[in-house]
């Protein structure tokens, strides 16, 4: 028999954050700060709309772009947080979750040779949907001591005649790095002049600490050359709906909700009817778990400092990213012998790109109580490994 | 500003189901026999299980290849009802509807410019989802004096050095054609012979009337080479909740679920936990259902052979596809006509591939008392443009 494998789909890699937590569930007393999901069950409020749409029987498809009033809430936000004007039934599509949204744009927008830049460290599946759809990924290595954003310089160096996309992922997963107004400025001038194209993820754009969220879609002349990628897992705690959405130009969205429809059909239902009222009356919510994250960030960025683990402060996301540089110990090492000696799992850098060498994610998507106890073990393990 | 789009999305047509219901949406007392989902709602005991879950709080991510218990569900189903025996863990992945699971496999099987063969007339997923996974759709049109089953001579003539894979849509949509364990062992032996894989789309499978669904992955040797496509929506009226899978070998499997994991994560969790309760106690809705949709099905053909309308005997899914040649007209000007005219939505058959012209496909997933409504202004319309 012949092998029925692609041959591209062989060389992609799988990703390196799951290798941890088939471990980790089979230990005991393992304490995991690994995961990228809020710890927070879905607000009450919200479950409740998603049952009763059960209780009503709303089993059924929904139109491919989604629910008319769920486009025209998330219309609604993006105006109102942002700024950003969307025209619900031309300019958004709800999709399967973010991750979704992603592949179904570098589909609509990829040709063969493509090359699209993407800044790591990163989430994991820019890289992998780039190759899918054909195109070539160009990793643009970003640096701690521009606190991992992206530099006009960087951007710059990396762009080719066959540059179309950049991808920008701030709030970033891992670093927790976020790009002011001024920055994204710097970026979004080198994107007109070279006439590229940006997929923006900003699906922790609710999560932002003393800081808000700024979309690069905001400023002048990028809205017609961005896609904006956001959702509700992160912001209202609903990462098992598997919901999200694109928002951009009417040109692009119309290709996308194509590929949505013939591959997805259309996001699901009941999810649907809870995200209308996440928008509605979720405000509170996000408030009150913003500030649950912005405590625990706070006392991990102190405490991995105090233990000489060095960290910058990451104003997004609800990751830090301490270098473990003075341990000696690769990403890799650190984190396997942490787990395996005290039972704490966490993330290399590694798993977010090359450049995360030297660096661990640690999620405060987990209780106060959990934090402390693990770092107890890791201030532990460091001081044992550092001479 | 340069052009954002690939150049290959553009050249992909949308979807020709869709027309039909845009306008039908805005149409007082128009009945639309055209879409492709039951008119039950999902039945009580599985929503009921879908609410638990929610008032539970399992609202977070479940493993990317679905919930252990689900796959073990799936596992037991496919031994009882096909004798097919699938290892839960490596060779089943739970997926976003049967739909992405038929993207997904073809991604993950797909090189460059391999051929797919497509019976037509068939789903209108599997065509785009072929391009878009850089492959070569190579059409077989299905003939009537056939039932619209698959020959093994119509295989044979279209094979070529190129040819990878083979779907099998069966039961089909739009034609209700089902095909006997005889007449797939014709087409496995040279699928076989030569050395081809096969993606089976069973989502209709459950609906199959005075006969049993086989499976082509049943037939000896056929295991290895194909991938079997199931889901929850038509048999347990479960669209609106997105829940499919993929069955086959781990080699395959293992790929389609990295392309899972990237680009959808996991399949949504509420639909998840509501699916095992489907799997466990779900088979008398299934009988129920199968026994109403039988009852139209019968007086279905019945009246449109009566009317003039020739009509082949279709023993599964939930649609009739009569032939309209004797009106002179297409498809397309019947159905648009038949909407203007008597307000009544049906699809088509060239909708589903350029082989279905003079056909339309009529879904009998729509109450008797509609049904009969409908029917009559179909009779009065007919009877006014025969000659």
């Amino acid at each position: 028999m012949r092998d029925p494998l692609s041959k591209k789909i062989v060389t992609i890699e799988p990703s390196g954050i799951r290798k941890f937590f088939d471990i980790v569930s089979e230990m005991k007393d393992a304490i995991s700060l690994g995961v990228g999901e809020p710890d927070f069950d879905t607000p009450w409020h919200i479950r409740e709309e998603g049952i009763y749409s059960l209780e009503k029987g709303r089993t059924f498809y929904t139109s491919n772009a989604g629910i008319r009033e769920l486009r025209e809430e998330i219309a609604r936000y993006l105006a109102r947080r942002y700024n950003l004007l969307y025209h619900f039934n031309h300019e958004i599509v709800v999709t399967v979750g973010g991750s979704e949204a992603i592949d179904i744009a570098l589909r609509a927008m990829l040709d063969l040779q493509d090359e699209v830049l993407i800044p790591q460290p990163c989430f994991v599946s820019y890289l992998p949907c780039v190759m899918l759809a054909g195109g070539v990924p160009v990793i643009i290595d970003l640096k701690e001591e521009n606190q991992f954003k992206l530099t006009k310089e960087e951007l710059l160096e990396h762009i080719t005649e066959k540059t179309k996309i950049l991808i920008m992922p701030f709030p970033n997963n891992p670093t927790g790095a976020v790009m002011t107004r001024e920055e994204l400025e710097e970026i979004a001038q080198v994107v007109k002049e070279k006439d590229l194209f940006v997929i923006s993820d900003e699906i922790y754009s609710e999560l932002t600490y003393g800081t808000k969220h700024v979309s690069i879609a905001q400023l002048p002349g990028m809205k017609e050359r961005t896609i904006v990628i956001n959702g509700f897992s992160k912001a209202y705690a609903m990462t098992g709906w598997r919901l999200g959405y694109a928002a951009g130009p009417e040109k692009i969205l119309t290709q996308m909700l194509k590929i949505h429809q013939f591959a997805i059909m259309c996001a699901p239902t009941t999810s649907q009817y809870a995200a209308i009222e996440a928008m509605r009356n979720g405000d509170e919510d996000v408030e009150r778990m913003r500030d649950a994250y912005d405590k625990r960030r706070r006392f991990l960025v102190h405490e991995l400092n105090e233990m000489g683990l060095s960290c910058f402060e990451p104003f997004g996301a609800f990751y830090v990213f301490p270098s473990i540089k003075k341990t000696g110990m690769t990403s890799d090492e650190f984190a396997t012998r942490l787990l395996q000696e005290e039972k704490v799992a966490v993330v290399p850098g590694t798993a977010f790109g090359a450049c995360g060498e030297g660096f661990l994610r640690i999620s405060y998507a987990y209780s106060i109580e959990n934090l402390k106890v693990a770092l107890e073990r890791i201030r532990r393990f460091v001081k044992k490994y550092t001479k």
